[in-house]
């Protein structure tokens, strides 16, 4: 890796057998170097969990001019921490989850493995994206998503991003893309999460499912309106998780705890 | 659960059986009717993590006069959920998650599962608190942690917490604490993350380790600060992650995207 072209670090969740990081890969191999760590396996839903309880393993899947491939036994995040502290030899440019198979949108960052991948990144002071296509499916088309992709990326490589700031990008699945907005998260919540599907007479056996509910329809802002309305949902994305605007209140909360 | 008492629903990462949740349940008794319903076996590092691709399963453990007890084979995450959509005939009026054994203060926020628990139920609109003690060990002392847990969670239950807030409340393991302090999320990282553990002559197997780094010593707003100096660190914790800060400079960068 004597090559002066950007170093960019490549995971997702969906695994690294899935159509959306091989299709990610393409978009972005004109931008740099492409190094790939990637779950062995699917790992939806993972967040920012780590592997705590046995040894994570890595393990080389394919090297050619401008790209590596590796799969690693752990979760996303796992992978951003493996490949900076023990695989690579110089800090990437750039690191970049996904393309995920469904949306990560509003409130979803929190469950996202993608967003894991991209809040690691961003905790290691790298900048970092995120992009999701609104499409569960294995064969879903991310073609109408690749120019976009390539722009955004080019462009975060040449301006950077603020400290502690990555970005949660998603796309609509649709082929008529109507252009970027830069969002806020949409506030919503999980309705509807559980169905059961007893064993036996154990009743007590459940599968997670649900749907989203935006509480706020009307707001244009939101990256959950943007995508129902065919835009590029851009949410830049902090990982400084303090509440700064309740500080005040909280100093006054707390002067009844005393002993 | 006729009763008018306060219904508190509680859970951890570390387990049903760990001494911190039910240490946990023994400060928080005298405030209201407890539901715990907690991983079965420890979960640590599962951040906000989902179960997606089996069924999740709880069981009964004991119930005595104001007091149930359930284990769940998901995530803390999870477990929040299923009592939630599944399980409880009200809604609770405190979600608690804790004690932790281990600090979860600064940007350990994101791994946590105990702060996964209060996350989620953040995301569901109830007043939501985590604890953690900084100690490790399996029999740590909650003891000097427990006046203070009642009162933080007391005054949460009276005064409730504005929407899409929590708080992250962090004890040092000392018998002196000195007092809280409002904090801010801590700036830093975790560094030299991996140690090798080969097996046979295969060198690419690490345990997950480290050490965290404060990039901001002398920030006595920080709760990193707030625990090495004896304070028992409350972080208000937002779940809008919006990078609100940087809307407009990223509408400027995003000009140059069109086609």
């Amino acid at each position: 890796m004597e090559s002066k072209k950007p170093l960019i670090l490549v995971s997702n969740d969906d695994g690294v057998m899935a159509k959306g990081i091989s299709e990610l890969v393409k978009f972005l191999r004109p931008l740099g170097e492409i190094v790939v760590m990637a779950p062995d396996s699917p790992r939806s839903g993972s967040g920012s969990a780590l592997t705590v309880t046995h040894p994570v393993h890595y393990q080389l899947v394919k090297k050619e001019v401008g790209l590596t491939v590796y799969k690693c036994t752990g979760t996303p995040t796992d992978c951003i921490k493996l490949a900076l502290g023990a695989v690579l030899d110089r800090k990437p440019d750039l690191v970049v989850g996904g393309i995920n198979h469904g949306d990560n949108s509003a409130i979803n960052v929190h469950y996202s493995g993608t967003m894991g991948v991209v809040i690691e990144g961003c905790l290691k002071g790298i900048p970092s994206i995120g992009f999701s296509l609104c499409n569960h499916q294995p064969d879903a088309d991310f073609e109408p998503a690749g120019l976009y992709i390539r722009k955004i990326a080019a462009m975060i490589l040449e301006k950077g991003l603020p400290p502690l700031t990555c970005l949660n990008v998603n796309f609509p699945d649709t082929p008529h893309l109507k252009g970027v907005k830069v969002c806020e998260q949409a506030k919503g919540c999980w309705e509807n999460e559980w169905v059961t599907c007893p064993r036996l007479d154990d009743h007590h056996y459940f599968w997670l499912t649900g749907s989203f509910t935006d509480h706020e329809l009307e707001n244009e802002n939101n990256d959950h309106w943007a995508l129902e309305n065919g835009y590029v949902a851009i949410t830049p994305t902090t990982v400084d998780m303090t509440a700064y605007g309740f500080i005040d209140e909280l100093n006054d909360y707390c002067k009844q705890i005393e002993f």
